[in-house]
């Protein structure tokens, strides 16, 4: 049985009780022109290809400094790591992430707010936009875990109530990535497919889902088929670059033996023309440091 | 207290009750010459160098077929998943390695001792050699486990009772290797220096270290300075392809979330002048299957 609990109509079924199936996106990638913002024709054509793009220095060192210095005071501090939007390692008794960081903190409240940032979510979006989710990431070196193949979109529907993909994620690195240690990797093309998964959503899943991966995972066999199908680009590139890629973009990170952590600012664009409703796959909304029910536009 | 149950003078003491150290190797590591083998002087310099080299097509697509044909019958085999020397992963119940492998079948018998394989052995440690430790290993797509930094000497030295650096190991690839599947990574040039290691082994060390990793992990902050000095090279190649690389690179792998599974023959071989005696740093020798007692010369 799949939970219906939003009276939108739903486009994008998911965690049905059969198998999964794979059909055609049924929105547009690119919702703005050359003209209503920083980028060029030729970037979003290619945004409009592969579902993402990069941008080799989006801050500057000084402000990738600031950043990281700002993380290991909130990491110090213990109001912050008793915060239900901080996720601390049980093991090593590190923080991992905190959630809505751009509220948590003023110095990435600016950044989650900057023009640089916000002007280039406009015009991907074509419309005013706001913030559906941000957080700091650090995945350390020597034990940094995987992530599996998913989509966002997938579960910012199911699980959040974002009715159509008109969403997009700006990954801002703090340190440098390597293609071994655990870079982001992304299936260029397949966003334009939409993989509706099996399997009913449970109560709880949020809460195990942001230490380790729940419902909403795609099967291996149509995981495969994407693989062969579209590729996979691994995003290397130095700090203080950033990644913008589209809600609906397979992706997954491999765990990170090295001795080189990663750290990144991850901030989530949703279109004023697109807010949340209820769920359409899961018992009720998660908390709204997870998945905004603010909709005051950014920037 | 460190366990020396040898009487051949312990020239890499390791598993120590003090902080590890780090040491010059006080033994060469090419010991043939351009005229002993099918090697070219600068492709041994290279080895020299780094510690490793890569051959780009070893055997046939033919040959690959025909290694993962058998390594698939013998994965099906009662008798063999039963032998002490195959191991399964519990959940899966998937084979994973099965180790003398060139005892197990003929097929891999001849690939271990064709003269492809042995004479560039012969040629890297100027001498006759025979096999040490041979086993064909399946890394699955999807949840490919990781390998953490080590050197093999370290581990051939202490529980095996290898005295001297005159040992190579051949990987040869019977799946594509690409970034983004685990690959094998080196620090090139690491094998110049020797880290003795922090640490008693276990007496059941072996058991557990066929699926996970026990001692001889070297420190944190020794294996960042490494990483910071020497790099890391990311082997990656072709099925059918080849690595050599010296007992005592420093070398890792890291997990694969990837579908592309990863299956390799990897052989172990060591100067018959330099067999091995009792382990340096261990309660007893492992079992023979996996540190050979048998010095016969392979090819």
């Amino acid at each position: 049985m799949t939970v219906h609990t939003s009276t939108t109509a739903d486009l994008y079924p998911t965690r049905v009780s059969g198998p999964g199936t794979v059909f055609d996106r049924k929105d547009p990638v690119v919702y703005g022109s050359e003209a209503d913002g920083p980028m060029a024709a030729v970037v979003l054509r290619g945004y409009e290809d592969k579902g993402y793009l990069t941008i080799d220095q989006l801050i500057t060192p000084q402000e990738v400094a600031q950043l990281k210095e700002e993380l290991a005071r909130l990491s110090a501090d213990p109001k912050i790591r008793e915060d239900e939007r901080t996720v601390i390692e049980t093991k090593s008794a590190e923080v991992r992430s905190i959630f809505e960081i751009h509220r948590v903190s003023d110095v990435f409240a600016r950044i989650a707010n900057d023009p640089r940032v916000v002007d280039r979510a406009r015009q991907l979006l074509g419309s005013d936009v706001y913030i559906h989710q941000s957080r700091v990431n650090f995945k350390p070196g020597f034990e940094g875990k995987e992530f599996s193949w998913h989509s966002d979109f997938e579960t910012w529907h199911a699980e959040d109530g974002l009715p159509r993909m008109r969403t997009v994620s700006i990954s801002i690195s703090l340190t440098d990535n390597y293609s071994y240690n655990g870079p982001l990797m992304i299936m260029p093309g397949s966003h334009h497919k939409y993989i509706s998964v099996s399997g009913e959503t449970p109560a709880d899943n949020y809460q195990k889902s942001l230490v380790m991966q729940g419902a909403g995972t795609p099967d291996k066999a149509t995981l495969t088929r994407f693989a062969d199908e579209y590729g996979i680009d691994v995003l290397e590139g130095e700090a203080g670059g950033a990644v913008m890629f589209d809600c609906n973009c397979m992706h997954a990170s491999n765990g990170n033996v090295t001795p080189y952590p990663r750290s990144n600012v991850f901030i989530v664009f949703n279109s004023v023309e697109n807010t949340a409703v209820e769920p359409f796959s899961a018992p009720g909304p998660r908390p709204s440091f997870i998945g905004a029910r603010d909709f005051t536009p950014a920037g």
